[in-house]
């Protein structure tokens, strides 16, 4: 009997844990203090009404025989599947129902995509990063390279022409940076996949927050991706979901390596390993693609987005470097005067009584820059950043 | 570019999809016949008051800002751990929090398990066979070793000491077949699994339909199990959640392999892979296990059984050789006259217009019979067994 010896080489992310150890021993000792917590990356908003009414709706069609869903399509209902669809539609893409896979989140859709490939394959992933990304190639022992994503790139690394790659994971508009890819840029790494006949995977969670029309919100977008390019999209931040678990994932029919569709070998470990998504969610998530429910989730993202402009124009005024905060919920700045990522944490915890992440939590690069994120409520952000101004 | 080509080597399900074509192909030509399939493995009946109740309030949970839920523990809340704990308590089994995990069907957990073990592995399947077994483990290009479930054996195999196994799975009461395996025969396999050191991947995903007290409905009621199993449970079958998607696997922290916890091992990939099981969903599991859900559960489990027993009667009353169909949900008879599976799926489709499935469906030994599950309707379900009487 062997184990996958891979497991044994992942390190122990001690980010989250150590941060909540630094805030119980700030507060500990100092129970009156009032403190803002800007670090996590959960919504705090609850569902719109349209969206808890089809949940609570199919919940009732759940308890009467002649509405009872059993076992559903591993791939998602179509009525879901075709929301999706349409949404797609909606901004000039034009995708079969075929490529469209309901999941219970990104998270989950971009470990098991792995399935799909060998082992003996080079990665290229950015750092800093969404952990998820290396740690599951690691869990299969692949070869990892690391685009470097710096203040003199605006944390937006390009391709290196002479670097091999076979998977490539670009996440716009990012996490933890916030920073967003141009057309352009998007345009020379599909030419970029399509010359090295890699996989992109194309991490799209926080599209609802592009509002400039000018980027791109789907890597479809751009000409050429359905060729090299699948998107992984998450109801958690368009509409609240992080509790609901459902996502969807996009991987066009003309995307084949090997002579072999991999739509048909996703659906084939769809179909093998997993058993579909909770009919009553599948129902709420397609409120969410209804006038009504659009509406709704609309309201709750320009919530998060004054925050994001808020937190922007503080540090702007404040003379801080930083990405994102527009289109996009994340804020990425540089820890002021040399600080480093913790020490910086520290002076916040300890001066404004504000909670952020320790950039070097997301790869080496992250060393000396800080994420704050949007995702509280609006008197908490306002107050947190008036004591910012105050306190720097 | 490489794609894993283990997936290559899979073969294509047809069997469902043969049946369906089957039956269409009939019923277009005779379209006043009133087939009854007994084919499915999936449950009819409603969800209980109970359940229905907690996933509508906790859905309108998510629709306060005081009640939402966002992100939950990927392992599952306490809340539902807690009641699974109980419930493994009232059966006299002792396990910790820490060794049950929430998932979102056994399915996805016995596919995603494997992710914890090396390619170089023996694995032990029994034939005929749930297919998920088999194909998640090609998927991985592992050496399967398939253990001949027979007449002569009761379909109830049992280990031969000179096979080395690394993995081994054993599902009880048994899909396809609704064989239960006695304390002894466990015992055996303990004993088996802990002298070679293997894991035993033991799906009890039926254990609510076993009512005879003699019988085991957990692995771990065997003396050195927690030593060597770890074990696969669903609400599917006990509580209607075929749509609804929620299961728990046991890993007991005693269980280690090459000096690790397994249950670390799952921890990981959980955290890595998975995002926790749907907060409503999780609120409708669990009250499953409060006195009112059980009580709904086992009006359910209880018209199911009686569909079983009067199957069963029935075709003892024939002469028809079977096993399962006391404590168990699925019945497996031989094919009366030397018939094989299909051409007795023929006969039952155009004679009582009955649809069942082949047994050569499910491995080399299911060939000459035949499934048979009691989830229709008491109606349809003695309306059927009147027919069959007449037929045959």
């Amino acid at each position: 009997m062997r184990i996958n010896e891979h497991y044994l080489t992942l390190e122990e992310s001690y980010l989250f844990s150590e941060i909540a150890h630094r805030v119980a021993r700030y507060t500990e000792a100092h129970p009156e203090a009032d403190v803002i917590r800007m670090g996590i990356g959960d919504v705090t908003l609850p569902l719109c009404p349209a969206v808890v009414n089809a949940l609570e709706a199919a919940g009732a069609e759940q308890g009467k025989k002649e509405t009872f869903h059993g076992y559903g399509p591993e791939q998602g209902y179509d009525f879901l599947r075709k929301a999706v669809l349409e949404y797609y539609r909606e901004r000039g893409i034009s995708l079969e129902l075929a490529d469209i896979f309901i999941g219970d989140g990104a998270k989950s859709d971009l470990g098991n995509i792995l399935d799909l490939f060998h082992e003996d394959n080079t990665v290229l992933i950015p750092d800093p990063v969404y952990p998820v990304y290396r740690d599951t190639n690691q869990m299969a022992g692949r070869r990892i390279q690391y685009l470097n994503a710096t203040r003199e790139n605006g944390f937006l690394p390009m391709p290196d022409w002479n670097q091999p790659a076979d998977l490539i994971y670009l996440c716009s508009p990012n996490n933890p940076t916030g920073a967003v890819y141009t057309r352009d840029q998007l345009e020379e790494w599909v030419r970029y996949a399509n010359q090295q006949g890699a996989v992109l995977l194309f991490d799209a969670a926080y599209e609802a927050f592009v509002q400039d029309p000018a980027l791109p919100r789907s890597i479809f977008e751009i000409d050429g991706a359905k060729a090299c390019a699948m998107e992984f999209c998450s109801l958690s931040k368009t509409a609240g979901f992080t509790g609901m678990r459902c996502g969807y994932t996009v991987i066009p029919g003309e995307l084949q390596r090997g002579g072999v569709p991999l739509q048909a070998l996703w659906l084939r470990r769809q179909t093998t390993k997993f058993n579909g998504v909770s009919y009553p969610v599948q129902r709420a998530a397609a409120a969410v693609f209804t006038p009504e429910g659009m509406a709704g989730c609309r309201k709750n993202l320009e919530v998060y987005r004054q925050n994001a402009l808020l937190i922007s124009q503080t540090l702007t005024d404040m003379g801080l470097w930083h990405v994102g905060g527009v289109n996009s919920p994340y804020l990425w700045m540089e820890c002021p005067n040399g600080m480093s990522s913790w020490e910086f944490f520290d002076h916040l915890l300890q001066g404004p009584h504000i909670v952020g992440t320790p950039g070097s939590g997301f790869g080496k690069n992250g060393e000396g820059f800080f994420r704050l994120t949007a995702f509280g409520s609006p008197e908490s952000t306002r107050e947190a950043m008036a004591r910012l101004r105050e306190s720097c």
